[in-house]
């Protein structure tokens, strides 16, 4: 069958986004491993695949895939792909859109400046719900990470994070201690770490060490997880740009008991048709 | 404006490919970068533009530029793929194509089974059109990699190359031998290294540490030069089928005199529409 896609982007993590509104598409998981090479398909991070609601009060239903063909759960630069996808296919004229996804409801929306903003969920910050092997819950624990000290924050955004204030992001400290604290053995699931620049209360540098994934262009979730951990430090006001190799988020929390939302961009950079 | 490309590869190296005959492209070297680009942009190798010819008994011209936005000179998996392309959009019905590049006139030609052949010109083995520091012309030359004594032939393909002969490619000499060789002192320009595993007279296994680039899924110039040495050593036949890790090809050399040509695949992937 001949399907139509739209490449998007969102701070350089890069999507295929499928209308499966308007065309019926049934992808198996070697197709979408086909596809998402980058040399011999299509290539891209994750597969967003719009699909009809299934039920009230929902305008629609998604799914996403990684390279690999898994479904995952949940990705805040999709969501964001997501809005930007169905209103400029003309697939809904709401700016605030309510979608069922793997994990549950979203409701992310386009603000007036055409950025989109997500609800990212609630931190967690107990060390049980990282995982991470501690004594206490406290704001900041101390790490050795191969001899050297490490003051970290230690953040659940469904992903584990760990946070570190750095005087600056460029001077190797990621390099030398992201491997390590990654796959630190306090971390029982492993990490993700991040090393985060203040420049002044609402604005910071951030690069992350993903689990699993090495440095990335930009992770939303870490972006998230910095900014809650210098709120807890007392270092930032509610409201954050986050500054990453690939681009601006804005990050707001307002607390425990209330979730955080990102802001940021959503680009459609080009549109394709391929026989699958 | 509005541009329309075809994504294609061969072998894994893979190109967009855009009809400058129909429509007037004009591209910076940064727009090219930006379409470069994986996560940002569309991603390739390559870009090959393809122009109508300028003069009498040609039927196009092309121009392959690097995901740098820098123009190259030719390129086998290029030229299969500007075959397919002119085929498949009915630029042409011939299947022997006259074209002007950057190099010279080439004339490949789509085979009856869906392959295409190009010449890929004469190889050279003089030391100093290699360049290489040697004291005479041999078929074989002593090279000392770390200490580890290695038997090499050299072969210019317009591009350096060194080729072993190998028990195992997937031994670990590609990675141990080839950063080495890449950059050993004899190789004034710095040279492509390739391991030939010999299957029969008539088919080989080959990996190539390419000059500049590590390991690459194919390298056409290296599988031409790698066939070359080992007809010169006396232990390949005239035709012989290079198995990659990014595909098969075929390549005949008939002797001192005659070019080398290589035939194998070209893929469209997808066609795309961009904004510019």
């Amino acid at each position: 069958m001949n399907l139509t896609f739209t490449k998007m982007q969102g701070l350089g993590n890069d999507f295929i986004v499928l209308d499966g509104v308007r065309q019926p598409v049934q992808l198996s998981a070697e197709t979408i491993r086909k596809l998402g090479d980058r040399h011999f398909g299509i290539g891209f991070d994750q597969l967003l695949l719009v699909e009809p609601a299934e039920r009230e009060g929902v305008d629609f239903r998604y799914r996403i895939f990684n390279s690999d063909g898994g479904e995952v759960e949940h990705c805040g630069n999709g969501a964001r792909c997501f809005v930007r996808f169905v209103l400029d296919q003309g697939l809904t004229e709401k700016t605030e859109i309510v979608v069922d996804t793997a994990k549950g409801v979203i409701k992310p929306r386009l603000e007036a400046n055409g950025l989109v903003t997500v609800d990212m969920g609630e931190p967690r910050f107990l060390p049980a719900e990282i995982p991470f092997v501690a004594d206490a819950d406290q704001v900041i624990h101390a790490l050795d990470v191969n001899g050297e000290h490490a003051d970290i924050t230690v953040v659940s955004m469904g992903n584990p994070h760990a946070v570190q204030v750095v005087d600056d992001v460029d001077s190797g400290i990621v390099e030398r201690q992201g491997p390590v604290i990654e796959s630190h053995p306090r971390f029982v699931q492993r990490v993700n770490a991040g090393f985060m620049q203040i420049i002044n209360r609402g604005a910071v540098k951030l690069r992350v060490y993903e689990r699993g994934a090495g440095e990335t262009l930009a992770c939303g979730t870490g972006a998230c997880a910095a900014v809650v951990a210098g709120i807890r430090r007392g270092l930032l006001d509610p409201t954050v740009r986050v500054t990453t190799h690939g681009g601006d988020l804005t990050i707001s929390w307002h607390g425990p008991g209330t979730p955080v939302m990102m802001t940021g961009p959503a680009v459609s950079v080009f549109t394709g048709q391929v026989q699958i």
